[in-house]
């Protein structure tokens, strides 16, 4: 684990009081003019929530003014304490510029700035940690997007936006992949924390930013992009711990060897052996999953939903067919079907509000007809049923259905147990009153069933 | 193969001059009254497309207007040819009910009633075939939801809506299936050419469906969801046919030892081995997929793209990281990715166009600073490259790149070649300009870059 003071030197990264720009540049379509723009709150796309309250520094030996701020020569110009400088010059002059942020006791620089170990100049990477450390100075990079705290309105990126502010955690080996989930996002409803661009991780890396996250008092859920890890052991070690407290979500890739190959190609690193890689993943708690999509929805799930005890899942549907495929896929990816215990059949069996053509087995069918008030009594028979440790519910748009009202019972029946409820709501514009109230309140629904049985499989391996 | 007659039997069902409903009701929220409603074109959920232009004949014994509408004592009561009737009367009157409709002329039925050989009772349903043969009359169902035309505005169901008028003919073994894809579809930019649910199919069923719609002109894709068949040999021999001339996509559910459980119980049929199923269908050139939202994507796909002619697919990224996770997932599911030409670099290398760092191999990352143009001369290298038989292109929302003019390359390129290709811009509201117009111009696009894999492998069996 990481010590504490190392811990708390990422704070200068997290809300600095004041950030220099050394790069700064007048010239539309540069890194040093968007990301000074960025910072400003000028986003090329709208951006959401707060904009950034701090001082900000533009640093550029050729100008007097850029962007109506006033630019400053070179770091040590300016007169207030540095804690965070960006660094956006050409690779060969990044030395020379960390060399003069380490002696105006900058805190912790962002490398922005490509060609170190990426392009095997593994020299000029070595040289740049060296700098940081004979000054206590902290590096993220370089090769990176940058920075982005939602929380406090601080985009210290190239991105295009910045998404609003909530409480899942993002860290990226691929800076590319940190801004098409800028955009992806702006159609869901979840916020971030920050966003973390990690580029070569010659410091700052993935390890030690999960160890910030489970102190981070904004952060629920850690979120990564993984291509390659630099001491994989540590990450295990820290994993184990973290996903005690707070659900770590990770898409790894360059699992295949045609991708590993091809991620060593995009960040210059080894992705190593997928199988070892998802074993320890098991052992310490993380969740791998295989989309960016999946990445998200499994980090909400795992956020909001509890653990699923035991491997014995009942299936709730009003749509014989729909739940023939999601028994096909719980078989598939090995989440078993659990018997009910006769008790849950005598109650449905006596039951005015059950159509008794339903089926008398799992996954229970209540029939097309069915509205709140069947829905209601098949989860409290499932809440009840000490067979069930996890209830998957999943409704189609039958003329009878009542979307809105049966949202409310699986809200309510959520409210009254520790096994996990999952909800695919297989649907779009007349199902959407259902699926809006549920997820207004913290509830991940899926309009696939298959998709809702994968959440459900994960919940297992949750800690 | 049926022979031509008895398909133009099929006729009545999809072009009724006049349709009578046996067991129209006057009591809100029953089938007798949802469905005389929905012939009404005064459907729950608003209806897209057509009002059904013939003539509708209600019949009660009990009733003598129901809704406005003249209402019949008997079907024999009317004095107007009946080419369509809808039997929604309790299962034991249907046998009289259905003589009736044969001494009357009528040429089809629609048996919604439930009570047959899904409740074990085979007796009863032999009998239902006995009456219609000896009449001449066809019949869909029993225990069905119905049938629609979306070309003509026909509702013979008790569906929530019709959907919008398009190419994509639906057969449904779950009825409750039929209605999620209506709501799902509302979310969708394609349109149904019609929609049928076949219940027990003791007549009609889907074999003859498909020869059916080989000749409708009305449809171009096939889909359907599927439990069991009732003549696996003869299914086969029409697939094998029809699929030359239009993508046959099924969903066959009831894969798995329990899901066959769940749909015998559902269907009152064994669902049969799914290996057997799965080595036919790839030899008739049917497309199997796992999900609903599979079912739409891929007929989609399949309708608009050409075959992929080889395994030898390139893929085309402005994000490292989704090259990468798109290459995993080639290797896991078998799409293999081709060699470039060396012509293609030495057209790349020599190009202003492109960013020097770009990866020299498959993917083709064309770094996150690509505009169009880099898009273009990318697509033109691959499309002229004897090695690629397939391009999946990627695009990510950098800050240079452009969603819009980017799509129209795509889609000029996608012009001058007779290789497949196909799209994953992943993002949202920022890159949805792009997404809107290759969309609208016939062209499927999704949303991440795995989607994207499984559709071009999909497009390796079609015929």
């Amino acid at each position: 684990m990481t010590d504490e003071k190392t811990l708390q030197s990422l704070d200068a990264l997290y809300n600095p009081k004041s950030v220099a720009l050394i790069g700064a540049s007048r010239e539309e379509g540069t890194v040093g003019n968007g990301l000074l723009k960025n910072m400003l709150g000028q986003t090329m796309y709208p951006s959401k929530g707060k904009k950034y309250e701090g001082k900000i520094y533009p640093v550029n030996p050729k100008a007097d003014e850029i962007l109506g701020q006033k630019c400053y020569h070179s770091v040590s110009e300016i007169q207030d304490q540095v804690d965070l400088a960006v660094i956006m010059v050409n690779s060969k002059f990044v030395p020379l510029v960390l060399e003069e942020c380490g002696k105006k006791g900058v805190k912790t620089v962002i490398i922005i700035s490509a060609g170190f170990s990426e392009v095997k100049n593994y020299d000029g990477e070595k040289q740049l940690v060296d700098i940081a450390k004979k000054h206590g100075m902290r590096i993220l990079g370089p090769n990176c997007l940058g920075f982005l705290n939602c929380t406090n309105g601080l985009n210290a990126s190239f991105a295009p936006s910045i998404p609003s502010a909530g409480n899942v955690a993002f860290v990226s080996q691929s800076g590319a992949i940190v801004d098409a989930v800028i955009d992806m996002v702006t159609t869901y409803s979840f916020g971030f924390s920050s966003m973390v661009s990690i580029g070569n991780q010659c410091d700052i890396e993935i390890t030690e930013l999960i160890e910030y996250y489970a102190k981070d008092p904004n952060t629920e859920v850690i979120t990564g992009y993984v291509e390659s890890l630099r001491d994989g052991k540590k990450f295990i070690e820290v994993c184990k711990e973290v996903s005690k407290i707070k659900p770590i979500v990770l898409i790894k890739s360059g699992k295949s060897s045609k991708g590993s190959q091809a991620a060593a190609s995009h960040t210059g690193k080894l992705a190593g052996s997928h199988e070892i890689f998802e074993a320890a993943c098991k052992q310490a708690g993380v969740l791998l999953v295989d989309t960016i999509e999946e990445l998200f929805d499994i980090s909400l799930v795992a956020a909001c939903a509890p653990k699923l005890e035991k491997n014995a899942v009942a299936i709730i549907t009003n749509a014989g067919g729909c739940g023939v495929l999601a028994t096909d896929y719980c078989e598939d990816i090995g989440l078993d079907m659990c018997e009910f215990s006769q008790e849950t059949f005598d109650i449905l069996n006596a039951s005015p509000i059950m159509n008794q053509t339903y089926s008398r087995h799992n996954p229970l069918d209540i029939i097309g007809d069915a509205g709140p008030a069947r829905y209601e009594i098949a989860l409290k028979c499932a809440i009840k049923d000490p067979n069930v440790y996890g209830i998957i519910v999943l409704e189609t748009l039958q003329t009878t259905t009542k979307p809105l009202e049966t949202a409310k019972v699986i809200l309510d029946a959520s409210k009254t147990t520790k096994k996990p409820i999952i909800c695919a709501i297989i649907g779009g514009e007349y199902s959407k009153p259902g699926i809006d109230f549920l997820e207004q309140n913290g509830m991940v629904v899926f309009t696939e069933a298959q998709k809702a049985v994968k959440a459900m499989k994960f919940l297992l391996n949750k800690r």
